[in-house]
């Protein structure tokens, strides 16, 4: 049974979880590797997965045999395990818990080739719906309090020509992460009566200097203060603390606006390797005033992260102003390349 | 001139620093690469650094001449730089200062190819004694709140074959962590009176199930909820709470304590990557009753990084108390196989 452990100094839950690999070196999230050419994953090899648990299929009519386009299964070496009654104990000044959670994979596209960047809008709409049908049907389990929604894409989190997807996890505790972000928004919220958020984005709107794109609902900015180069958040410009309150519209403009950054960002770095992360309220939260949903991408350039990894103080070697040229460059018609931008230099990365 | 940012959410401050190197994906922290056999880092090469701003030589006679056994130069490439004002300006809700700042290299030894493992604790107190002093050095300093001292060794943070040393870089902020650890550890002490740290240590002796190694005066443990197989602090079992607080005599302790972890480590891991990072006091605190200084090492297994880098939540597949038995076992003599570890498999890295 994997455990969830607290750090008494920072508070930090982290996941102990023997079980998921048979050996300690198995350091694989998925369990879901491409073998001898078999991809558990690609169509016709459903029977490889554990049940599914939602899919989206051909014409949407429910036909359960018609081809499916999303297909959301339990992980097969799950971090946490879904069964059992949550158990808390106090040994001396720890505090644990049993490791109780839901650990599923989403499956992007039938296609094993297609990557997340090469989406359209129309299908990584669906993606975004499958993200939110599970959160919603994970809500109703009160043993939960979050649940974390990402994407690894790259060598460094499995195969690379691994069949594209993004996980989730069930948590019955809230990750730091979420903790520290919405006690900054809050207080924040509490000497402004404002939203953080929606005030930097209309901050960044008027600035223009760190705006990679947008459409009427929808931006991706580099952040003030990024952690890497090329570091994105994609938010909605209106308020909103819980992804899953988007409607069928809102997840279509976000889908515009998510796919134009993937594809620039391909353009800028080819085959980067990255992982993004959904930032959203708390299960069952009903709306809160600070917060303000977001995805937030961090490119993994792979020579940086050996300074930060141990200190936890990150050194960033692009200004975020500098990287939003090449993103809103890329892309572009050819006689791009005769604006200011030109001198550039390109990012090439390990 | 490079600037601090900080990150208006979560109060997190990074450093972005585009002269460090002339290309952005030049992302080597140092600057001193073994480029065609000649090293700067060398004696011989000396020339090849800014001037030394500390250094031991053999004898502790104080001649110049004499070969130096450990030695303190500028970084070549300054993550932060030291000569100017510090300027602090808002810009909208942002807040940014110029980068001032120290970043300086410490040699930990004359021989190319002896890692930090290698040192004997003689040598090894040496570069405890570098850290000290230059941290007590750079404390004169108004404008710096902080002195991060950390070590990258391995492939993922320069040449596998890169001279030995460690960095440190001088602040006019203090780093998060260090931020949230003094919260949490305040916090304890405010309810029970008592260092966290303090009653850590006496709990873990106690249970004995996370000791890697101690003596007199310090101990190496597994912290309860570690983020990676093999995550260990040192600390000291009196309580303090400025590593430059510490006498000759502690320093050798801490020396033959820390020696012998990264001997055990070395064997359970070979040819392991890791970053160590000194945990310490504010500069000029004058000591605090809530916080005890230590040492994180924070060994590199590649595969893993990549799921936590993102989601700031970890997943850690072995339990502290299974790798503490494997670091009891290292360096044993071989009838030690025969205990009841003998089943536990060995750790492979990429």
């Amino acid at each position: 049974m994997p455990e969830l452990r607290k750090d008494p100094v920072l508070g930090r839950w982290i996941i102990i979880s023997k079980s998921r690999g048979k050996r300690p070196n198995d350091f694989s999230v998925e369990g879901y590797k491409t073998e001898d050419g078999f991809c558990p994953l690609c169509p016709g090899n459903e029977h490889a997965t554990p049940p599914e648990v939602l899919a989206f299929r051909e014409g949407d009519d429910g036909r359960e045999q018609a081809p499916w386009l999303v297909r959301v299964v339990p992980n097969k070496y799950p971090a946490l395990i879904i069964e059992g009654d949550l158990e808390k104990e106090g040994v001396g000044l720890y505090d644990q818990m049993n490791g109780i959670g839901a650990h599923e994979v989403i499956v992007e596209s039938p296609d094993h080739n297609h990557l997340f960047a090469d989406l359209s809008p129309k299908e990584m709409v669906l993606v975004f719906r499958a993200y939110s049908e599970r959160i919603r049907d994970l809500q109703k389990d009160q043993r939960f309090k979050y649940v974390m929604v990402f994407k690894n894409h790259g060598s460094a989190a499995g195969a690379s020509l691994e069949h594209s997807h993004s996980q989730l996890i069930a948590l019955p505790i809230l990750p730091r992460m979420i903790v520290s972000e919405l006690a900054g928004a809050e207080s924040y919220f509490r000497y402004k009566e404002r939203c953080l958020f929606c005030d930097m984005i209309r901050q960044e709107i008027q600035m223009d200097k760190r705006v990679v794109c947008q459409n009427d609902l929808f931006i991706t900015i580099m952040p003030f203060a990024p952690r890497t180069p090329f570091e994105m958040w994609v938010l909605p410009k209106y308020h909103s603390s819980g992804f899953c309150r988007q409607n069928d519209e809102e997840l279509y403009s976000l889908a515009e606006v998510f796919s134009e950054t993937m594809k620039r960002l391909n353009s800028c770095i080819p085959n980067v390797q990255y992982n993004f992360v959904l930032h959203t309220e708390p299960l069952r939260s009903g709306g809160l005033e600070h917060f303000h949903f977001h995805f937030e991408i961090v490119p993994k350039l792979t020579s940086i992260a050996g300074f930060e990894w141990g200190s936890g103080f990150y050194i960033n070697p692009m200004p975020p102003e500098d990287a939003t040229i090449l993103m809103r460059e890329a892309l572009d018609d050819p006689a791009a390349d005769e604006t200011e931008g030109k001198n550039l230099p390109t990012l090439d990365v390990e």
